[in-house]
């Protein structure tokens, strides 16, 4: 397993703890033999980083009324993509012998990383801003994780960095926690012929990247021809990709409240995003609530229990093939589950 | 596609809105050729009762540390297995026409029906008693059900019999809802050889009868040498089963609280469930919260996320192992999903 940084070139051998490029400061992303573990084993995903698994990947992928395709990632171990990731970044923890793993997270992420160092009988030290919601606290708590509160998000974030007591395992710069995305696609290739557009929510980028990681490798072996069109989506008041991609379509009224997984206004990957969608052809939307809540509610009437921040791609993609931005076979990633929400007290 | 009754041996050809033995009362059971099913389609399910999905069954199986295989049914499309059942119950009743489904329940069955119905295009009614859970109730509500709220457990359920308006579904007598349970043990059986013992816990019986159905097919294919002993767990105050079955063991110190899944004082199909436990050499096991509380504990620090329903399985497996009543390789049947009574405020 190697690692490489995509933007200046740099690569070195795997070294523990190395995230991001010695050379430019960009996160590195791994360079490992997916020909053979593809061959063998029908996964995209390096051999070291498989040690610890609570069930993730392989969910669901179904077809709406409206005939757009639905994969259904919050219908991971946790209720969100997030697992794929904290699978393989807790394998890689493990084998270099980490004790105690440390985030900086209220939400999905920190919830997947609580679960599989549980799984894989290590401790994990999570840091959430003290406003954090409480059923997420409790559920960190649950998981048996120590739950250190601080002043705000980036006061967490920095904290989390700092604590040398452990293995900072940041999901926004770390390359294994991506490359646990990689057989989301190769699940798409197998179950739908020739894709045209996929549709996700965007904000660290793990997914986007990891999709086009994915895909990258499948085009190398021969398993598709191209990588579909990737349609990012950001919500009002957090648009921190425009900076280096300008929006295709942007509906800006009022800064978003609904969507939790997406209100970051900055992410270190950005400008490798922005590349990505310059290279797939992508496009980049803004929206807000307003405009999405009907189609929160709408995959609810439909018995598809996905979190708001879910609904943002999903009303993206809706309002793309109304007005005849794209057509063809459009998938859209649900990347988290919304029951809690709604049990927690949400109207839909 | 026939309907047969277990007990007095009346056989019929499939009728819309027959559940009920009309010589002796009993529930009936469907007859399918699921040998057909199974060479052509991979399933124990007959075709009439799949036209409506949204992605349920082919959960996880994982092992814990403590050498127990857990099946991750609470990964399911709403959180719980009872979506195996709404899938088949709902197509039987969009088959014959039906536009508003009524059942009585405040808990998974009630959610998982109100998705499916709201998947297939038409209405579901749920009759709930009063006291039902609010966060249950903001879920059925958002699945776009109309919720009548009545004074008791079981008022809801005269209520939901007697209304015309609609299709009753109810899922402790129907036939069409079990039969979505099968698939379950074939997929524990391309996964697993030899299982010698599975665990779940038991109410209405729809999870230990479509088991046992569906492990009675794959005998008769000779996919399986024979049925694994089945082992049902009832809860401390709630133990309908012991009029018919003597319990192995009973740990019963104080009425239970935490399992909701199971608080249930009676149900249609005791005495076949008894019969199968009988068929099987199965063992009943009534047991108490604070047995299981530390049980609970210990599947959510391995990131297992279960709701204290299904840890009643997990309890009863392990303390049974212990004290060497059981061995060999044991499947614990994780029902339905723990994350919203943790994240409503259940501290773990």
């Amino acid at each position: 397993m190697r690692l490489v940084c995509w933007r200046c070139g740099f690569q070195t051998e795997y070294r523990p703890g190395l995230y991001t490029c010695e050379s430019c400061g960009e996160p590195l992303l791994v360079d490992g033999d997916f020909r053979e573990s593809l061959r063998r084993e029908g996964t995209l995903i390096p051999q070291e980083l498989r040690t610890v698994t609570l069930g993730e990947g392989k969910t669901p992928l179904i077809k709406s009324r409206e005939g757009i395709y639905l994969k259904l990632e919050y219908l991971n171990p946790t209720g969100s993509f997030k697992d794929r990731g904290a699978a393989t970044a807790v394998s890689e923890a493990l084998c270099r012998g980490c004790k105690l793993i440390i985030e900086d997270s209220s939400g999905n992420a920190g919830i997947s990383y609580s679960a599989y160092a549980g799984r894989a009988g290590i401790r994990a030290r999570i840091y959430v801003p003290y406003d954090a919601p409480p059923g997420k606290k409790n559920m960190l708590r649950a998981l048996g994780a120590e739950v250190v509160e601080a002043p705000t998000r980036d006061e967490a974030a920095r904290l989390a960095v700092n604590d040398q007591e452990g293995c900072y395992v940041g999901h926004r710069i770390n390359p294994y926690f991506l490359e646990g995305m990689k057989d989301l696609p190769l699940e798409l290739v197998k179950e739908l012929d020739d894709v045209d557009y996929v549709v996700s929510p965007l904000a660290s980028g793990t997914l986007l990247i990891g999709l086009w990681k994915g895909y990258r490798e499948l085009v190398e072996v021969g398993m598709v021809k191209h990588v579909p069109k990737l349609v990012a989506v950001q919500a009002c008041g957090y648009e921190s990709l425009a900076k280096y991609y300008k929006p295709y379509m942007s509906v800006c009224r009022s800064k978003a409240q609904l969507p939790d997984g997406i209100r970051l206004t900055d992410a270190p990957r950005l400008q490798h995003m922005a590349e990505i969608l310059r290279e797939s052809e992508g496009l980049y939307v803004v929206v807000d609530d307003e405009l999405v809540l009907p189609y929160l509610r709408e995959l609810w009437r439909e018995g598809v229990v996905a979190e708001p921040t879910s609904a943002y791609g999903y009303a993206v993609a809706r309002e793309l093939v109304k007005d005849g931005s794209i057509s063809g076979r459009i998938v859209v990633i649900l990347t988290g589950n919304g029951i809690k929400h709604v049990s927690g007290g949400m109207i839909l």
